[in-house]
């Protein structure tokens, strides 16, 4: 196991007491008594640490941050703490996820999650980022940001009987414009043409700093951004997932509102963003929903019966229909031959399931009696097709990326996947979609929330730092928007799976389509 | 000359704009445009200076302060500015005296002087101490100093066409109850036993963090110091005169309220402080004043005809005696025989001369009619008793500091002599007195307001900087107070002028006293 090499570290001190014969001042004694040089105390923690230290009998723990320009004494404590928390942050644009950990042991104390209180102001971040340039509009949205991460602190220290300035440190890892905004700079030419962010690599700074109402000694770490559409919660997933220190090369994908796809390995890296995910996160399709409870996160059809049936979260009564539900309705559909390789409804098999709503056709996934609010769950010809798309992208981006450095898919190690996305979906079912490469199953690694086991590494580890702000230097980021490749592959992945047919030998295919 | 090396750079900055194919955040790239490495940008100068850097188009000066810890970028100019104002500060007890400094030529734009604010609340620094252990104490005392140096700084701005917030750099020396109040420490323990300092060095820190209007991110330099009666201003001193630097020995005796004094060479340095001062700087003699318009400054007086000449500053009626008058008029005394060996009144010699004034006689050195305020100007056996005692402090202190290290007066290159009292006294009446060694004129140097000359070196050579860090570890410092060999010289030194007449062969030595 690796050794622990926090953020904020702790320092026995045991100086002799001052006399007529050594007028050492308090601090220049303390500093005297570390185990290490070149400790700076910064000017306004010099009466706070130098008073605890006296009044402690010149003896005690130091507390001291670990920062790039070198360490910093900011606190003294009188006795050794049997724990020293550290709270590890994702910064999310719908939602914030934390969990605190003992910096001493590396053991994960408490976890939670809270709503952004952004929302109120705007509910995607190009909203957000309007609503900054108005009068005071960043100042509101700063305060919000750091009023939601006093909360979410304040809930999980209470939860392990702490307070919440007994937090000593915080990493932070979220997309570029939630960076902006919890660092109080100017979002404005994030989504300006040529999408240039104030800051990619901002120094760590105090809590007080910033109004986090945690120890205001705190360092807050907060993860790099390579640009405006590569933020910090991606170089976390790479850290959190290893893929910069493997060998073998293998691939991140992180589907958010973005799909974000990293390949490489120790040597080097490259990656992408593109509008891949809206269908997956549930944001679009009429009937879609977050993973929560009651949403449908599995589908199976019986290819005979043509029965239906699903599992919700927390075996409820059917709300909707979360990325991963959606992802397997499609792909039974396909299998149980009720829609055709364009996605479009096959009338004759689907016909009983299908009514028409609006100007198409749409599909009943669970009745109205069965649901959670007595109106049937369905997915509609528009939803299908927001998906074909999604999927087609998702497939181009992985392609495109892939072979800008000559890498074929079987030649990865391994395919990471991050987010709730990663969590919940069936790869075998994203494989006849289209949507991911026709790879052995063992290849795909769910790892969960890969943007917040980052930032518990960054608390943690040493390394997690140093690579942190070596991978902004390291990554080549490849722009899709202006990449011609990538639209010629996007047509021909806009079939189940795919037009060429001998890229998913998996996968059924049906001649009469 | 040697170069300059100042405080706070200028680097000219020229680079390419962003584009899409370079989404390097907008700090991020005027770092990567600087001709130095590891250059730190703290958080809350990130917004000011990326949003100027990016409003001058890219391209400008980048405003960087040189501190120990390493280079921190603060500020970024449209255009290089043709001066770069820093201000050297002599944060004195009783008064402030500080020039504007062009750091990029080294030239002296302006020089001023204001009273210190905090006399309002105690006239010297033990009253001080103890006003600032009533509540509040210590903030109103600190208030108070920077609203003074806040005056200072803008009326010495004011001078020369420049605002306040034109100043970028401060250098502070000043004694260590006074650098204490300056940053709001609790200068409690500096009076009590065993004299401790909550910080002898400093970390620099940036003018908006105390409070002070001139431009916030000025790095604000506090020269350190060696225990509680030994401070930055002595530091600053020894700076200033180069004494540890050089390789023959030499001597900087700097008297204030205390008399400090140091002696060593590049190799090492002795120092110790001790009340020696009061009858000198005018505080203690009833006619004594500081050396300021109307002060007695010089006084003869005719063997023959026992008839006294003086001069005032500014050719003004006198108003009282400063310490370099008193020094001249006592000289005198014993050398028209007025005063005998001991310091008394000769009555038949001075006899016409003495007035009966309380317990005891006045001499008149200036009759009523010719005074400012229509009193006649006096000197008592009080008075007198007082200098012999002050006088023979400071020749023991010369002596048993010398001695500590085998070091025969005669073996001094050079006596610096500091303050007020190097600039306006005559050495060889303070030889007369027997206050100083007998040496030849030549070897005692006056080097004026040496704190101030130490603190405008800190804002120009980094060598300065350095040495004053050094400092603090090499100086070995005496506790007179706790010094038997100290006592017993005393003793000795009570005569004028001194018991061992070899010690001053070139002092007249009358047979009858």
């Amino acid at each position: 196991m690796q050794t622990i090499q926090p953020l904020v570290e702790l320092h026995i001190v045991e100086a002799v007491p001052p006399s007529l014969k050594d007028n050492t001042g308090d601090l220049d004694r303390l500093k005297k008594a570390l185990s290490c040089e070149n400790v700076r105390v910064p000017n306004r923690r010099i009466a706070t640490v130098a008073g605890k230290f006296r009044q402690a009998g010149f003896r005690g723990a130091a507390v001291i941050n670990v920062l790039p320009g070198g360490r910093e004494l900011v606190d003294f404590l009188p006795e050794v703490p049997p724990q020293l928390v550290g709270m590890a942050l994702d910064l999310g644009t719908t939602h914030l996820e934390a969990c605190l950990v003992d910096m001493l042991t590396g053991v994960v104390l408490a976890r939670g999650t809270i709503e952004n209180a952004q929302i109120e102001y705007g509910a995607d971040i190009l909203a957000r980022i309007h609503f900054a340039a108005k009068n005071n509009g960043l100042a509101v949205l700063h305060d919000a940001i750091i009023t939601c991460i006093n909360e979410l602190a304040d809930e999980l220290a209470v939860k392990i009987g702490f307070a919440g300035t007994d937090i000593r440190a915080m990493s932070v890892s979220g997309n570029t414009t939630m960076t902006h905004f919890l660092l109080g700079l100017d979002p404005y030419h994030l989504c300006r043409e040529p999408y240039i962010p104030v800051v990619n690599i901002p120094e760590p700074c105090m809590a007080e700093e910033l109004g986090l109402k945690i120890n205001p000694a705190s360092p807050i770490w907060v993860l790099p951004s390579i640009g405006s559409y590569f933020g910090g919660d991606l170089i976390s997933g790479i850290i959190a997932s290893g893929l910069d220190e493997q060998e073998h090369t293998s691939m991140l994908i992180d589907v958010g509102t973005n799909a974000e796809v990293v390949v490489g390995n120790r040597e080097w890296l490259i990656a992408c963003a593109g509008a891949a995910g809206p269908a997956l996160e549930g944001g679009v399709a009429k009937m879609g929903m977050r993973a929560g409870p009651g949403a449908i996160d599995q589908v199976s059809i019986d290819k005979d019966t043509k029965e239906f049936r699903y599992r919700t979260i927390g075996d409820l009564p059917p709300k909707g229909i979360c990325g991963s539900g959606i992802i397997d309705l499609v792909a039974e559909l396909y299998l149980s031959r009720m829609i055709d390789l364009r996605g479009k409804f096959r009338i004759d098999a689907a016909g009983d399931r299908l009514i028409k709503q609006g100007d198409g056709f749409s599909l009943i996934v669970a009745a109205a009696e069965d649901s959670a609010d007595g109106k049937p769950i369905t997915l509609s010809q528009v939803d299908l097709d927001a998906l074909m798309r999604s999927k087609a992208a998702m497939y181009s981006i992985l392609r495109t990326l892939t072979n800008q450095v000559g890498t074929g898919f079987d030649q990865l190690r391994h395919i990471y996947v991050a987010g709730a996305f990663g969590q919940h979906i069936s790869p075998r079912q994203a494989i006849v979609l289209g949507m991911i490469p026709d790879l052995p199953l063992e290849v795909y690694v769910p790892i969960g929330n890969s943007s917040l086991a980052g930032a518990k590494k960054i608390l943690l580890e040493e390394g997690a730092r140093s690579r942190s702000v070596e991978l902004v230097k390291k990554i080549t980021y490849v722009e899709l928007n202006v990449n011609q490749e990538f639209m010629i592959r996007f047509s021909g992945a806009r079939f189940i799976p795919h037009t060429d047919h001998n890229l998913f030998p998996s996968v059924p295919f049906f001649e009469d389509n």
